[in-house]
């Protein structure tokens, strides 16, 4: 049995101090740090213009060779509360998001990496991804998957330069120790399936050759996922479907399982109609939204992010957060998120927020400020 | 312990007398009846033309009062082989085949069942059916699907009659004695969501509601497959999708499971190209075929059965069977089965016919004979 | 289109006669046959006495030569309702019973077959069944899976005979054409893993070596269900647990899914306490009953059917049933059924008895009579 | 269309300068430091001696006051590599271990939280953890799961001090920012289910009560997992399933999903017997080791750890590992990990070392030093 003993102040000391040399730690003074009774982190929310990001993607097109590098020419939205612990291209604690200028002719060879993607064009036409062997084509506001490990490439077959967004989840998988990346031996990927042959696959009803093995499950069987669908999903929801949190909001789905487009990044769209002020609430899963159309501003823990169309911000893990449209017309954004991977880990919650009827007071109002570093 | 003791011959009938009498049977007598070494049954391959089935459905628009029973105006297959048996309605064991002749504004009210139904049109435009409130327009080569249990009516606002094929699971049912009818309270069930609406949600990409619940499984989200997408697939398909006993053959998939549209009808479209003749093969599925376009015959255990667009044949379990295209244009055959039945079931199996190359030598060519009972 | 006209009597009879010689029918007269409101079926109840069975099972072991046929050494249960329709070896549509006899010494040879089977041990021990080449003993009251396709043999190593029940799909598998039966090259299958090694994987834990593949699924990964565990389970249940129709009643289950132990053989063991009466219930799937301990009797469609230790009885699919306990000891009753398959075809449904405080007004008492055809 | 422009220096300097200022990147630039063409992490392998341990932890028993804060009398790992970045309690990036000491008559109150959590029980009997009101007794080699979001309390019955290991996916949860935790609002949870009912209900079969509902998935069935079947089933093993990186390896699983115990936290034990020495390898996932019986050592990155019984060290993410057995007697690892995090998200990939014969060149032997700071 253990002899009672009263320690001296002394004694004690020693005691932490021998602990600490043999690399090893109290519980019962350092549990508070580790298990916490609700999410910590250090992210911030964010908001970058358009016009800026544009400018400087543009800029890429001259400063870079040309018809080189073109899987490159990406600006990236470096969230600077992250910057200090040297998380560079970090947009969350998960997720990155990159501005892609794909110039006419241009054409980046086909890759693969255990990051996730998805693919969300802002501006342009012509250009189509491949994905192990399928072209999809990318028009504005589509939105394509290029899931972990599958092979895939782009090309601009059209006259003017293209833009997309990219959101890969640079950040877990960092996080994870699990980056991988190879380029394919040769500069493209053998045509193995005729073009956007898997959207043929699954509309006016969903058909298989008949030895055609398909694995429900991940990835996702589609590639390639149209804006007009969005629209016409988003125009025939009813008052009902009207969520108090997220408005009128579709979500892309992997039609395998009935769950998130690509098994790691969830992709919503969502309209708020002229004066639509939804209430706040939060959750474990951070997101990266795009104003597709539309003004309006997002409170974020208080503070008022004010945006237009073709802008970018930055919804960090466990903040309030209300969206309001003040506009004329319906706005429209679309975001992409982490909810698959904490919900695969059975890691999501959430609360609303209860006080002042649902809606928080803004507290200050977002300007972006030079990094002077 | 047991003690030896020979039996006489008056003993052992005498066992065998009592046994009978006592409702016990000897299995080392009767093994060989209950578990054979490969399936047993009664059913035999039957072939009905379409001009005949055609016409006497079309007589049942003038027989039957108009605009009352609308939904009984069927002229059903009636595989002679189990008449015997008073298995009325039986095109195989398991599968019920009906020729279905909606009239101009007819209207055929709400139900539901236990038995899977599908629906693949044969003449006529205008016609919808509604699936639990949804919508579906009806036009030449689609197929639609009346999950078991849900809510289903049809009605024609066109101008000229339409008649489609019925397969339901009418034998399946019946053996296992789980026949359920129910007549919905109202003429019409609610309209829930905008017509075609699921065919919207998966088509370009795959989407849900943010609130919207999709369990991956039975019933299939979407119930109207096009012919239009079942034409570009079969014509997309490549030498090596060219199935040895199946030709070009396309399987109507559920998506969120990648297996039969129906959880228990399987649907399958096959094209032979002219001159195309396949191999032999038998399974435990039975399936009823629907000559969609095209002609030729097939070979069902050595007899011959001669079809032409139109018709309509029984393929019974376990029975070799290779198709034939005699014609100058592409054939297409329509058909359906209970492989899925089956195979949740575990009880699918097959083999190829070996001898002769693979193909049966024709013994006998089909005649309809008018049953004269 | 369709131009109106009345037709006569005799062209109406000559309409019905031609369709028939055609071999087609006209829905509208025969759909109440094809798909009713409710199950229908032609299965009766049944009651074995235990005594009777024994008898002639031990006879069996006089009767036939010393170590030949020892796997049809078995008496069967035949539903006297059922052998006008020639369905030998029938207990319900779907299910067959059989009690069979093994000798000290004896030895039924590797074998495999479609059928799904289950074993309850009645009396003796010392015998073990092998599935795939993993034996499992088998002592009173134990159930033992060999699931379709498993080759599986018996042995019986100890002094004093073994009466075990056999429960198999016969009716189902023959109903869908869909009988395998195939003998094992040699007489015994390789002994691939340790005795009763999935017993010993599945307890205090679960387990699996390293490199293992487990597919959650069918078959089940134990096959044998012991009886201590059986009444452990039965005895911690609380007044909370008691079902009013099923009294205190314990599922065999596959640990992969939580659904039933063999994918097609429901199995269930029911403790009724004394002087304990259910109330009435019915549904679409049929059971097989076998008094393990205890006295009372059971009441189906009014019908009762008076139990004690050892009998066996059938349930038919849609009857009303109820069990009373009239003995001074808690009653088991073992039973097997085809829930599982009414199930994976989304066929199960069922109802109370609403009348009379839902218990039945008992109209007759079964009395066993002689089968004198 | 982009028109060509030569950018001097001075240009591309203040183009980059700008960038940075509007918290935008460069990815031609930083690409090779997000996604790196294989994992990079900044976690070192390290080990501490069981004596070490054991001291401090029981010395805590004199520390703190007696019956109050005993669920933090613990002394954790901390991994030196992740001190500089604030990572308190890692002991890898993702996985934290802890040793427990419960004093006789302690008592952990019932709480909960979002990290999984599994203890390994290295001295002492007579304590039980109660997991959603069932309690599991702890004996010397058994593993306890207290998975994510169940409430779990511990409690000592017994009179001889209980020292057991926590392992938690600390890490992992505090990069994903998905903490929580909560106490229980009284100090122990309602009993729900007699003592060690799970491992009742599967063992000897698997059986559930008739109108339980079992999902199968997360979290497992069953909490204990006794010493004595993972003897049982190493001893069963044969020179087959002698994994050559492995060794004999029994992982601990969810029968409902054959997968791992626990959702996320892995969990195995390695037997390696006299003289064994395994080739290395090297995977994404990464371990905490516990050596439950023999000495050996294990060479990580060409550095060589000696262990023996009650020893402790980490194996990083993607570092080359083998082990050696260099006893008289078998050696026995307890190791869990966060491969089922890896799986879940489709990150997990490996390779064997290739060179010298599969077995790394020893580089230095580590040797603990003192954490200065």
């Amino acid at each position: 049995m253990v002899s009672k003993h009263l320690f001296t102040k002394k004694e004690l000391d020693a005691y932490y101090d021998n602990l600490k040399k043999e690399n090893l730690g109290a519980l019962w003074k350092d549990l508070g740090h580790m298990v916490t009774k609700e999410p910590v982190h250090d992210v911030k929310p964010y908001l970058w213009k358009w016009k800026t990001v544009r400018d400087f993607a543009l800029q890429s097109g001259q400063l870079l060779e040309p018809g080189k590098d073109a899987e490159r020419r990406v600006v990236y939205l470096q969230n600077p509360s992250l910057i200090d612990k040297g998380l560079i291209g970090f947009g969350t604690h998960t997720l990155y998001a990159g501005i892609q200028l794909l110039l006419p002719g241009e054409y980046a060879p086909s890759h693969r990496h255990s990051q996730a993607a998805i693919r969300f064009i802002i501006e342009g036409e012509g250009a189509y991804t491949a994905v192990n062997g399928e072209k999809t084509y990318m028009e504005r506001g589509d939105m394509i998957l290029t899931p972990a490990w599958t092979w895939h490439e782009h090309k601009h077959e059209g006259t003017e330069p293209v833009f997309w967004m990219d959101g890969l989840d640079v950040g877990l998988v960092k996080s994870l120790a699990a980056s991988y990346f190879e380029q394919f031996k040769e500069e493209s990927y053998p045509a193995l399936a005729p073009e956007e042959y898997a959207i043929e696959q699954y509309r006016g009803g969903a058909y298989k050759k008949l030895n055609e093995k398909i694995e429900p499950g991940y990835p996702s069987p589609v590639y390639g996922y149209k804006l007009d669908r969005v629209k016409y999903l988003l125009d025939h929801m009813t008052e009902e479907d009207n969520d108090p949190y997220e408005a009128y909001a579709i979500e892309y789905i992997n039609p395998s399982t009935g769950g998130s487009a690509d098994g790691r990044i969830g992709t919503v769209m969502q309209k708020l109609v002229p004066g639509q002020h939804t209430k706040a609430h939060r959750h474990v899963h951070s997101a990266i939204y795009h104003v597709f159309e539309g003004q309006g501003y997002t409170v974020i823990d208080g503070q008022k992010f004010e945006w237009e169309k073709g802008d970018f911000f930055i919804l960090p893990p466990w903040s309030y957060h209300e969206h309001v449209n003040t506009g004329e017309e319906d706005a429209y954004l679309f975001s992409y998120n982490d909810k698959p991977v904490m919900e695969k880990l059975d890691l999501e919650f959430g609360n609303a927020y209860e006080e002042n009827g649902g809606q928080q007071i803004i507290t200050s109002t977002f300007k972006a400020e030079a990094n002077e570093e």
